[in-house]
């Protein structure tokens, strides 16, 4: 699903970009050639609207994902929910951040948004974020359904008891909300690098990780289209990805 | 799950409205006896937080949900969610509206936002809201899973093939995003009448139905436990609904 809007913000984006940084490459999702990869040179990679299911929908959960890569690995990070009025951004070193206008004052926080984020405790106290996918037979449909419902299921019919599962149709989004401690895990696959690269960075500066969609990939490439991301956490990280890798119902492909 | 906010939440609220009302009667989610049932007199129906998954996990996706019921219907619904800061009123015979404060100034809209919202055109062109039940196993949490699926499984292997499903974990926010017209059908089962008293006034005062989560069911009570509900439209509510029933694979059942 592609809107008139997508293409005008991008064009507008890479007009913008392009004028004020010449040298640097552009990647964004609706001028995106099959088979073009993200080069080691700063790489500016642009979801103009993610979410767009919902921008069509008037759901007011919808952003602008702006993303810069270096050395193919995400190095800032600018997502911008203009129907709720929350910006998150997140520089290399830097930290990352959520700006909020409550009132009308500019409201700057450092994420996480917790001082002293919780440990992970494991999968039965995890909220998690997935998504329905775009392409609703096959394999890798088969993969996620019956995933979702492994995690959601009781521990006496071999499933995961997670506290919940959420679906708001936004990558960048759940990005944040990781980042910003209010989810724990989020397990995607069929995402490409305009839909990652900048939620990645704001929730690495945060304290988050974010390995390989399928069990085993703990260095994922900023193309791997398959992820598993953690919000930050004092302890526990590695021990729920490998919970959640051994909850994995099958194995998903996609042409990378 | 149940918090000490929750019940402080209530019990601040049902001492507010017993003081201000003493002939009204009170239902509240914390201080609900098995059983017990909404009489004909006017009762303030009331769930303190909505949510509360989210609320535990600091996901800002909840809210209070004050409903009040008149001769066992919605008569008036306020929602408010504190962490967007959205607030959503109806009143019977009186229009619902939506009202937030975008650079600190008062904005109350009328719902439907849109003036002419868009007819429905059938479940490949839906938005649906579900959410995975607390309940994890036996025929209910089947029905909710094979239902899922089917819904968003091509047409090509037998399902719907709906735009997409959302699952954001509050029963009263999703009537109001109906209201808004932001998602065009919630489907539920398990809930009680004070997760949908408040939501379901404001959604009717929108111009959106509410039927029952079970085939046939076009008059369904306020504790019917499983709902199908549908966003404002000049045209295809009842197709919509006809459409869905057709798609649910079992049939719900919960005590009353």
């Amino acid at each position: 699903m592609v809107t008139e809007t997508d293409k005008a913000v991008e064009d507008m984006v890479s007009r913008t970009l392009k004028n004020k940084y010449p040298t640097f490459s552009f990647m964004g999702e609706e001028t995106y050639q099959p088979g073009s990869r993200v080069g080691p040179e700063p790489t500016f990679i642009v979801d103009p609207i993610d979410g767009t299911t919902n921008f069509v929908h008037s759901f007011p959960y919808a952003c602008i994902s702006l993303g810069l890569s270096v050395d193919r690995r995400p190095a800032v990070g600018v997502i911008y929910n203009p129907f709720l009025d929350i910006l998150y951004t997140g520089i290399q070193g830097q930290g990352s951040f959520m700006i909020t206008r409550p009132g009308g004052a500019v409201l700057e926080r450092r994420l996480p948004l917790a001082k002293k984020p919780a440990p992970l405790e494991g999968l039965a106290k995890a909220l998690v974020a997935v998504e329905w996918p775009a392409a609703r037979d096959g394999p890798n449909f088969a993969v996620k359904a019956d995933t979702f419902r492994k995690l959601t299921a009781s521990k006496e019919t071999g499933g995961c008891m997670v506290h919940s599962l959420r679906s708001m149709g936004s990558a960048a989004l759940n990005m944040c909300h990781l980042a910003a401690g209010q989810i724990d895990l989020y397990w995607e696959g069929g995402c490409w690098a305009w839909d990652v690269c900048a939620g990645w960075c704001i929730l690495s500066e945060a304290g988050g990780i974010v390995v390989g969609g399928n069990p085993g990939q703990w260095e994922p490439a900023l193309e791997e289209r398959k992820y598993l991301a953690v919000r930050p956490a004092p302890s526990g990280q590695k021990e729920i990805v490998t919970e959640f890798w051994d909850a994995i119902v099958g194995r998903q492909d996609y042409e990378v």
